[in-house]
Formats: C-alpha cells, sequence, structure tokens
C-alpha cells in the first residue's frame, strides 16, 4: 500500500470520505487512491474557491468533516478566502495539499513556494508527513484536528503519496470538551440574576437548537436580551425555535443593541467588535463599564448548566409560525425577502451571502418552517454559491436556497457548474442590483469621500457592476444550471416557487435596485 | 494631505499610475486618493486573481510597473496565484494590500489574518508603513524594490491611509544591473569556443530582441544550440528576429534537447529542472559531467559582452516570414494553430495558456510578423486571460490574442468583463476540449493509474469537464463580451479574422478533441 491509499483509506475509516477536489500532477496518486477506496466520493471543482467553500458548507451541515484536494501554494491560495471563512466559522475542514516530491523541492522548480507559510494562516493544525510511512498517521491526526473545530492542513509530497510502506491509522477520538463545572458559571449567573441589564450573546455551536433553548430559558428566567453573532455559521431557526435576533453588521447598530447592557455572557461567540475600524469611532462594542463573561468551548453545555442554574423552570419564546404575503409589483430587497419568507420550504438550508440586498431577509423568514441559515462567517466574500454546493452534497434530501450578491457571486461563480454535475438541489437567488452597494456604503462611513453619485469618478466605477450589465442567466446557462430572470415580484415569486418544485441547480436573477 | 494621498501621489511621480483593483471597505481612502490624482487610472477587477494577473500582463508589456489593490487577507489569497506567475517571471508588479487600521488589529476582527505571512510567498519586498508619515516613503521603496524585477507589496493600515501627515517622496532611482566585467565571462567563452556541445538557455529579460540577437551571434559563431527557457515571460519572436526553440515541458523531451551538452550557458534562466517529479526519473536535467556557467542578472549584458568576445564579426540567423495556409476541415489544435499563424497581425500580444492545445502553436507562427509572446511563468493556471487583459492596458495600439484552454479559462473567467468594460482589443479563442488534457496525459506519466478512458471512475471525473459541456459563448455573452463557436477550421478563420478586424473584446469557443 502506497502513502496515499493509507491516507485515503485512514481518512475514509475516520468518516471523511467526501473529496471536493481540484488536483494538479502532483496529486494524482492521491486521486487514484481514491478510486480503491469505496467509501471515496470525488467531487470536481473547477476553481479552489469552490472546493474549499464547498468543504465549509459540508462541515457546516455534515456529522463529519469534508476533505479538499488542492495543488501545491498557488491552489491554497486560490482556495483561501474560503478557508478563511471556515477557520472564522469553526468549520471542521481536511484540506489536503500535493506538494513536489522531497527530492524535488531542492530545485525550486516553476510552482514550489512556501505552502507552510500560507497554510499557517488559516489552519488550526498542519501536519507535513514526509514519507508513506508518516501518511496515515497524519491524515488520523488531522480528522481530529479538524473535528476540534478548524481547518487541519496535511502537506504530502508527491513521493510520500506513491511510494510504498503506507500504514492506516486508527481514527483518533475527539477530545470531548471538557465538562463546565457550576463554579465556573456562577459569576455569569450571578449577573443574571443580578438585576443589571445582561446581554447573552451566543455564537459558534450555541446557535443549534440545544443552544437557543438553553439561551431561551436563560432570558425567560431573567429578562436578559439573547443575540446572535452577526455572521453564524450556521444558525438553526424558524417557527417553534426560539427566535434570536443577529448583533447588527453595522457598528452604530450593534451599539444600540448592546447600549446600557451591564454583562454580557459569550457563549461561543467573541467579544463584540465592530467589523471595520471608522475614523474617531471605538472598535470595541461592549459598553463602558460593562464585564464581559466567557463561558468557554463548550458554549452549549455551559448554556445548558447556566439555565439549570438561573431558569430551572422557565421556557424559552419560541417564534410563531408567519410567513408574508407574496407581494406584488416592484422588485426590490424588501419585496424579494417576502417572496423568499412566503416559499422558503421546511428543512431549508439557506446559504446567505445577499449582502446589502439581504437586509429583510432575517424578518421576512423568521417565521417560515424551520431551517438553517449559514452566512458569511470570515467576511471574505466569493463564499455563497460554493457553501451551498458543499450543504447540498451533505444533505442531498433537503433542499437548498442560496441568496447571494452579484458583486460576490462572482468569484466562485463556477460552483454553478459543479451543482448541474451533481444535480444539485441548490435555488441560487443573485440579487442583480448592478453595484458593490455595501462598498457605495461604506463610502462615507468610513469618510472617504462623499457617497456615489456625488464621488469621484473612479471612487463611482470602483463600486459600479452595471457597465457592462452582468447576465446571471447567460453565465448560469453557460454551465448547465437553467436560469431565469424576475423584474417583478410575482415573476420572482413564479420561478422561486417552479425552482423549489424541480429537482437539481436552478438560478434566478432577480433584478432590484442598489440599497432598495 | 493624508497617507493615502501621499502614497498615489508617489506612486504616480513614481510611474505608476495604473491601478488594476478590487478594493474593499479598508482600502476607500486610497480610492478616494485615486480620484484626486489625475495621472491615475482605476481598472476595476471583480475577482483579485484578475487583477494580480492583469498587473502581471502590463508589467510585462509596459516600461512602467502597475499597482495592484487588494482588500486584507482574502483578498491577497485570491490574487496569490497569479503574483505567484508574476514572481516566477521577474515582472514588476507594486501590490497595495489595505490592513484594518492599526487600533482596530487586537480585536481580531473578522476578515483579519496574517497578512504578511502570506505575502512573504510571493513578495521580493514587503513594506508595511504604520503612519501616514510613512506612507509614501514605503511606496517609493516599493517601485524600486519592483524595478528590480518582481513583486512589491505595501500593506497599509486604514489609519495610515485616512491620517494627516503624509509625505510624497521622490522616486529612488532602480540600481543599474551590475556591469558584466569581461572576465567573468571568460569560463562561458571558453566553453563556447572549445569545441565541445554547449548549450545557451536563455530567459528573463534576454528573450527579448537584444538579448536574442547577442545568443544568436554566438550561435551563429560558435556552433551553440540555444534553448529558450519553457514559460518565458515575455518571448519576441517572429520573422525577421532570431528564432530560438523553447525547452520542452515534458522532461524526456527537454532531456533530449539537452543530450550531449557538456555545458550549459544559463542566460537570464534557471538551471534546467523538470517541471514536476516522476518516480525514478532526475529532476536536474543538466546531462552527467555537463559544466552549468551562470552569467548573472543582467543577462542581456553579459550576452551582449560575451558574443563580442566569440562572435564579433557573426550575425544571427534571423526567422524567415512565412505562414501556414489556411487549413480547411476538423478543428484540432493542429488546424487552430494552423489558423492563428495564417492570420497573427503584425505586433500582436500572444497571452498563451492554451496548455496541451498549443502544441501546434509554436510552430505555427515562428515565422507570422513579428510579435512577443507571454507564458505560463510560474505553472499556475488562470493566467491567460488576466495577463492579455494587463497588456491590453499597457498597450492599447497593439493587438491582444489569447490563446487559452477550457480549464484554466475557468479560474479567472471574469477578467472578459474587465475586458468589455475598459473596451480593451483582446482576442480570446477558447480551446474547448472538455477536458484538463494535461491531467489525463500526467495519468500515466506519474504512474499512478492507466490513462482514461482505462482509469477508474474518480480519475475520469477529475480530467473530465464534458459533464456539463462548459458553453463559453454564453459566458462570454454573460460578461458583455461578443461571442461565437467554430466546429471548423474555415469557421474559425472567418471568426478570428473578424474578431481581429473589429475593435474591442471577443472571444471564440473552438471546439477541439482532447490531445488531437
Amino acid at each position: 500500500m502506497n502513502g496515499a491509499q493509507a491516507m485515503v483509506r485512514t481518512l475514509a475509516d475516520a468518516g471523511v470520505g467526501v473529496w471536493f477536489a481540484n488536483p494538479g500532477t502532483s496529486e494524482l496518486h492521491l486521486v487514484a487512491a481514491l478510486d480503491g477506496e469505496p467509501r471515496a466520493r470525488g467531487v470536481l471543482c473547477l476553481f479552489e474557491g469552490v472546493a474549499t467553500g464547498a468543504a465549509d458548507g459540508y462541515g457546516r451541515m455534515a456529522p463529519d468533516p469534508a476533505a479538499v484536494l488542492l495543488h501545491l501554494g498557488p491552489g491554497l491560495g486560490n482556495g483561501l478566502a474560503n478557508l478563511h471563512n471556515a477557520r472564522r466559522g469553526g468549520t471542521p475542514v481536511v484540506t489536503v495539499i500535493g506538494d513536489h516530491a522531497t527530492g524535488h523541492q531542492r530545485f525550486d522548480a516553476p510552482l514550489q513556494s512556501d505552502i507552510a507559510a500560507v497554510a499557517g494562516s488559516v489552519s488550526a493544525w498542519t501536519g507535513r508527513p514526509v514519507t508513506a510511512a508518516e501518511a496515515g498517521k497524519a491524515a488520523a491526526e488531522a480528522v481530529a484536528a479538524a473535528r476540534a473545530g478548524g481547518v487541519a492542513t496535511l502537506i504530502v509530497p508527491a513521493d510520500a503519496a506513491w511510494s510504498d510502506g503506507g500504514e492506516v491509522a486508527a481514527a483518533l477520538p475527539a477530545p470531548p470538551p471538557e465538562p463546565v463545572a457550576d463554579a465556573a458559571l456562577e459569576p455569569a449567573a450571578a449577573a443574571l440574576t443580578g438585576g443589571e441589564p445582561c446581554v447573552v450573546l451566543i455564537g459558534g455551536g450555541a446557535t443549534r437548537r440545544e443552544g437557543l433553548e438553553a439561551a431561551g430559558r436563560i432570558a425567560a428566567a431573567t429578562g436578559a436580551r439573547v443575540l446572535c453573532e452577526t455572521f453564524p455559521a450556521r444558525l438553526e431557526r424558524g417557527a417553534g425555535l426560539p427566535a434570536v435576533e443577529r448583533l447588527a453588521y453595522l457598528g452604530e447598530m450593534a451599539a444600540a443593541q448592546l447600549d446600557g447592557a451591564r454583562h454580557i455572557v459569550l457563549a461561543g461567540a467573541r467579544r463584540p467588535v465592530t467589523f471595520f475600524a471608522y475614523p474617531g469611532l471605538p472598535g470595541d462594542l461592549v459598553p463602558d463599564g460593562c464585564q464581559v463573561h466567557d463561558l468557554g468551548a463548550d458554549a452549549t453545555g455551559a448554556l445548558t448548566g447556566l439555565a439549570g442554574m438561573v431558569a430551572k423552570d422557565a421556557a424559552p419564546a419560541l417564534q410563531v409560525a408567519a410567513r408574508p404575503e407574496i407581494p406584488t409589483g416592484a422588485l426590490t430587497g424588501e419585496t424579494a425577502a417576502a417572496v423568499i419568507g412566503a416559499l422558503l420550504p421546511e428543512g431549508a438550508i439557506v446559504s446567505d451571502e445577499a449582502n446589502t440586498s439581504g437586509l429583510w431577509l432575517p424578518g421576512a423568514t423568521a417565521g417560515a418552517p424551520p431551517h438553517d441559515w449559514l452566512s458569511l462567517t470570515g467576511g471574505a466574500i466569493g463564499q455563497g454559491l460554493p457553501v451551498a454546493t458543499g450543504a447540498a452534497v451533505a444533505c442531498p434530501d433537503r433542499p437548498v436556497v442560496c441568496l447571494e450578491a452579484d458583486g460576490s457571486a462572482m468569484y466562485t461563480i463556477s460552483a454553478l457548474w459543479t451543482q448541474a454535475r451533481e444535480g444539485l438541489d441548490v435555488t441560487t437567488v443573485v440579487f442583480n442590483n448592478g453595484s458593490y452597494a455595501i462598498l457605495s456604503m461604506e463610502t462615507t462611513r468610513v469618510g472617504a469621500v462623499p457617497a456615489p453619485p456625488e464621488a469621484g469618478t473612479i471612487t463611482r466605477d470602483m463600486v459600479d457592476l452595471s457597465r457592462p450589465a452582468l447576465d446571471f442567466v447567460a453565465l448560469a446557462s453557460g454551465m448547465g444550471v437553467p436560469a431565469s430572470r424576475a423584474r417583478t415580484a410575482e415573476e420572482l415569486a413564479a420561478q422561486f416557487g417552479k425552482a423549489l418544485a424541480e429537482p437539481g441547480p436552478h438560478l434566478i436573477e432577480a433584478v432590484v435596485p442598489p440599497l432598495g
């Protein structure tokens, strides 16, 4: 058995069988090894950013991580932005990067670069097996590291893959989270019951049903306000689940949400800060004099323990089932959101990269049947289509809805091809407003210049996507995805309903005004 | 004047006025500063890999480097592969990456990552001005570093850009290359006149007319064989120029070219090695017992000096004008090359990422009117369309021809949108063979498995682009580029001729068989 075979079998034994891949010559023995492993599935992506984003989407939804196969340093570079998002979301991903054979590295051949330096910027763990004998063990360690929450990267020299002497390694148990001692929760419990205004800010694993219910009980018993981090990796929501408001993206709105809080209890979320810096404005969103209590790594366990201490008999307030009416007339971000809220199917997985056009989505979908909401964890755009792709591979029996901004869509548009190739049930709505609307808005917020249209020519150019207009119907058709264009709310409703009713991928270009 | 204004003006003073850009919030003061600088031009790209590749293409063709504006670490990641290619080609590029404001970095906001670690993998020089006062000086240093041949990277915190106190710095003179002393050339001269078989391997700056003529004189006088590195950044060629054969991509063919050589004189080229490692095959292509003589950094100067020593009165053999007949019938890599050779206009800039479909291009175009050939310097695919875009910005009066493989095209396909937006005169021919044909070929060469179609299902899948078929006519149309499809040699000839005759971008999808 060669090193590649040992690695592929070790990964399969550890539950990692799905490979999102864009291989090159130095990975071909790994590809061949996939053919020898009945539990392995190869999903070809036409660009590495699609592969890494798909692995992120898969890892958010599946019980096991996916592997992503990349070609040398440039392949890693192409996939880096979505690995950044996975890192920020704590998504388990096993990255496998082929390297030149060990004896070849001294030649500094054209494709050589410092893979480890780049990998280090996104990886919680990096392994570099040098021989076939080390390949299996490194693979087992990688899976354990990924399951602890993050990107685990294997850099595999071609000769470690092709040489004999590979040994399958047993899957390593993921260390269970440290049990949370009641004593550690006491400061937070005291804060919650002390009568001062409290916010419970949830994130990470605490945005699933169990954590939400515990947080909801705490809120019901103590009057604490529960907020969710701005960009949760996977938020369970909808009718019958405890509703939770997300911390706003805009610092001034987030500050208003936190205003007056004397205690912030962090449950899986990071200390709240603004997304960007703005001249003269604070980046730290914690109000003056407010104490912060961090519940640690096992946020769901801690919240459950805390609920037992302060909210024994309380029940969480649950979201009432409610959908908007299907609107008529002009298509705007608001009416589009109403259409989606009206029709979102039960069990949907929503990949949300709608950015400014998505402002009305949370409200319009809050009372829809239960669904999962996957958001832009690390802020690196180009995530939406790939994450939808990976989520659809992870959950073939659930409808996936991808809500995508025009500018962001163009980063990883070839995800549509993989959706067509794999017959994935993804309905993508691209909000085409012909601009980087968020940048247009940020232009004045950072105090750079007046916002377009008053700004200078270059500034206006840099936020303009209308010259020429992007035709997403043509783009999707070119990659085998049936597509249509909606210019009114009625058209969107008809097309969205039809797309949801048919299996396989569909794309709808929703023509909307900027920030409208 | 703020730091951004000082930086932009310093760059303009140093000759850097073209900015290929995909900015975000942290770069908006730099964008605003472009509006205040009459010599600045902003070229929006929808993906950072397009921006970096365009800066590479610009830097290969223009007397001055371009700047490329990227958004934080993920933006750099997206642009990394084409910066790798620029690094490998020694192309001057000034990379400007916005970072969070210095006071914001301690918050570890969602988009934060280790930019310097990633930048270090591609940069010959990295500067991190921390205050507005340092911004201008750092910019001047960056240009000087880039002009020395490579990627110079400025990481600019938002507050260094937006704060007052910016100071314009004077352009730094690029140090002239060390003059080459005749004494340093004597070993090479002795080798060339010693009667043993010699190869002069040219690369870097020596692939322009001056270096080619010196090498050609040496060959004429001494009988040395002149070869060019496999992937020159910019090779001047065509009728009336000294013809030069390129070192083959496949190791066994390259070894045959070098077989018997007792001396290899490196003039701007690196020691020849195989592109990848193959089990049991040597990676070093220098024959046993062959001596290697490196002429140093100023390859053109050294070659000229060497020609003065060993080839005083010799004249180089010049390529005779000759074009293929326009073929008829089936469209293959071979007949497509003949069409292109028959019609390639004088002064054309060819961006070549045709990969396996391009096998016949060098032969078919050798006797075409003088033109420049830009190739895949670092082997990171996704270069062709962006490099063509940047070359067209650099040389608006010259026709640009982009010869592109289907798989590689999909990495940075949105370059077409920038071509349409800027009205660039680029004629792209996408060779659609429905496969990663080079990987299919490499599968057996590395000894992984039998080549497709005998290979296993996953291996076959990983090289297959036919399911679904990519429709490049639809893709181009979706980005505002007029497009057509050619299925016969006659169709390609008609469409290629028409595209060349019309200004602005065009795309032709040339449907060809894999490796045919």
